[in-house]
């Protein structure tokens, strides 16, 4: 059987990604994001909308996330999105009202940057920065996370192999910002009743090869919202660092991705229901000072 | 954007699965495998060699697996191999050895059958019979299935969509048989650090548009050991009522399948976890009067 | 990064296909369809409807794609579907048809077989047995074909590898038949324009790994007709032995398949297109002695 | 069977797009690169390096494509790699180097943009910039292409939808750009035998769709050197407007990608194939003015 020379580059080859291994540095990675440490036993969970729309919009959410228990806010001001004539996000308007809502619910700030252009400004307004799905690939963007002083959330690319994903935290950890979350968001395949298929073996297998925490995002991994507790709960069984999910006040009216989003009331019930798997792994659900607030 | 009226052919379209669906029968149907019933609150654990190689083999397992707690023993005496050049399984020897090992620890037997002409002489033996993936799509050993008076373990094709599935339990239960497990075994995907990539959203979708049971078999579904305990976790966290495993009492010296069965150690230890996992879901882990023996 | 020994294994790995290897035999194999050849340097033409539906729309069929200058005529009797209730074909009395219907036209037929019980009975009356997408790894088939003693034509799976498909046609040579014709009739991706990705690079891969013919279903490798003809074209230009193409006297009224059917205008369209690539690529499109009726 | 929202939104649904379709615009757009237009009757060539390397390798390749009767040629100065310590390209020295070349050879140039602040920088050397498959959902770079004055060539992301991929062409000409080529390179699949599968059926698909010229790339589409003659000449049976392929003047000691690359007599000889293809399909292969030179 002839072999393909170039899978064993696509796979990184001889080449394995050094400083992102486990053979490298054996400890796991404590990210902390403003006194919130992801990679230890207590899970974390990060919650809100996909998009800041509005300040009713966003303090609504912000609160009720908060008062479920979710650990960091997570709410994108720059949207990616398909089409060019979709909702494309509120810009800086969004990120100050980001900034805003933590001031009054003390809960850090994770948010996408798209452009290496916006890096400094994102970053100045970000507890945590977010490279998306599309943007794993897009080496500028990851080089200049690299020389970010915040913590980068990586998400996995929806048709990348572990090993790109890995790769692609490489290019950050070489440009000197070792303070990554890598985050499984489901895989492209031929199934069509999700609109991703959440690879959660993905989960042990990151860890397994690296020291970095790994969190999931069951939202967008299934983009229904029926599923999203149950794939939550099972990513949380899987041994996940911490969870990220799109809740939103009113999902029916969300401008991006209401039909995965969790209404705060489904969102309470599913932190009850977590508390219980993290114990039956071991570990439990984080509790914020934010929430004694 | 034309649509491929294909797509609704494939998909089910018009033709809609009847019997199989929720709407058709909105109650759970319980499956009965010898007085283990599968579709209940008690989550279902099925477990034994990929093959059977040897008596000694087959009874060392099937001891240790019960010991452990498995209600059902699984053991193929026809294996679907890629190669010609693998083994092929011991034929109706491995059968009786399966009969054997039933009577000594009270076990019910699953077992594969690939070929209509021997479903009769399969079906005398076994409790449950199983069609493979690779058959999944193989009509006439459906309705063949359809005919016989044992219960079903269908796995799912690792090219099938969810309406393909469905779909081919149809043919089942339109031939007449109603009792049919659903098992979810992963789909191909571009990705290569596991064998298949476990699709347990599979599982509550399954669910939620058919009343019929569902399990999970981590083994195949990752194809690697080491992440089968982490899988099969995740599995009842997310609402399967059961699990397929491969347990060999020596995974380096099978002959099929080494490299995802767990050792009897292995497996011990994942049914405590197990245990922890589904009361936090509200189920138990099936206690079998077999165990009593 | 860690290997899974698994892949080796379904890739074939060590035990890498012999018989059908042209390491094994260098020589391209001829295929002999009663008469006509397939794997020489003229292109052969097999072309009829998806599903024998009745007399008239056989031979009107069968008239047309003969004059067109089709070499063999396609024409399943026994019809794997999706759903149960989809037409599931005419069963024996289709295949009297077809026999039939090569006395008066002359031209060879192929026709699919499903069922190891059916095995004897279909290749009494056909010229060529087909084994089919949903069946590549049914291995109690493959065996039966092996030891059948009418030329196969093996469909790739829907979702098999090159090294699978080629293990598949290996069963096949293992049992004793060595006139096989391979042939790549799409793969499942996350494309949802078409039906199934038409690999055409299949082709010359599969040429140089093996010595058997290989030929190109661009009907079901599309699943909607306007692209047959183009597809076609390129499967002519990338080296393939000959092409198996959908054509119905009236496709919107077809039992099966009518969205990816030729009419036969078309058909002879194409013809005569197709005459033109394989000049251009050194070749012939084969006259066959059955023209001259 | 529940539909997700979402599908829809990913394929297009309702907002469909506009400026790149068929229905807006049923004439075929021709992109004129320094006189050289795609889109017509006659196919492009566009060849060169995967990387500009040296002084010496571009110019001996640049000398050897043109000869061969080449349109245009390619080279990359900035170099999206998978692994950080890959040669990540010679940045503006190399695009220097682009520069003379062109005048020595008067062949156009079309070279890759990766980051939004490099944009005006090399469409300052470019007659072409091209957007590569990882950046093919990079709407900031997108944005700024679409405001840029050069013509621009867009590969399909690996894992995009035929309706995705016009969506990324919608943002270009939704900013102003209508000077847009779309070209195949390959799909992420299961399969392993090829780098990427290319999906030939893209091209008249695309065409069918959008009035925007479409070219092939068979060699990142293959990722294999003695596959892309074959797929070349099915790329122009199957109606492509062109080809960009990879020729290195010593594909051995290519920096990148050289397991790809054509030498320089294999291009040679599969230049005199096109010209039968593109003439059996009623098409010729341009000759530039430049190969006058």
């Amino acid at each position: 059987m002839e072999t393909n020379p170039c899978n064993n580059h696509v796979n990184g080859g001889s080449s394995i990604p050094s400083k992102v291994s486990r053979k490298t540095k054996p400890d796991d990675t404590i990210v902390s994001i403003k006194g919130v440490g992801i990679g230890r036993s207590e899970i974390v969970i990060i919650a809100g909308p996909c998009a800041v729309e509005s300040r009713d919009q966003l303090f609504r959410t912000a609160r009720s996330v908060r008062a479920a228990g979710a650990n960091i806010l997570r709410g994108g001001a720059f949207k990616p999105r398909s089409s060019p004539y979709s909702f494309q996000g509120m810009g800086e308007e969004g990120l100050k009202l980001l900034d805003q809502v933590r001031k009054e619910t003390g809960l850090p700030i994770v948010t996408e940057v798209m452009d290496t252009r916006q890096m400094e400004m994102v970053a100045s307004y970000a507890d945590m920065i977010q490279i998306g799905s599309r943007n794993m690939q897009n080496y500028p963007l990851l080089k200049e996370a690299g020389m970010c002083s915040k913590p980068v959330l990586l998400k996995r690319g929806m048709m990348a192999t572990i090993d790109e994903f890995l790769l692609a935290a490489e290019y950050i950890l070489n440009h000197g910002n070792d303070q990554i979350i890598l985050c499984e968001r489901g895989i492209r395949t031929f199934e069509t009743s999700t609109r991703n298929t959440l690879d959660l073996s993905a989960v042990p297998v990151l860890k397994r090869m690296s020291h970095l925490p790994v969190i999931v995002d069951p939202s967008h991994g299934t983009g229904v919202r029926w599923l999203v507790p149950s794939m939550a709960k099972a990513a949380v069984a899987v041994g996940a660092d911490g969870l990220i999910m799109e809740v939103h006040f009113n999902p029916e009216e969300a401008l991006c991705d209401g039909y995965q989003s969790l209404s705060p009331d489904e969102f309470d019930l599913l932190m009850a229901d977590l508390k219980k798997i993290a114990q039956a792994v071991g570990r439990e659900i984080l509790v914020s000072k934010a929430a004694a607030f």
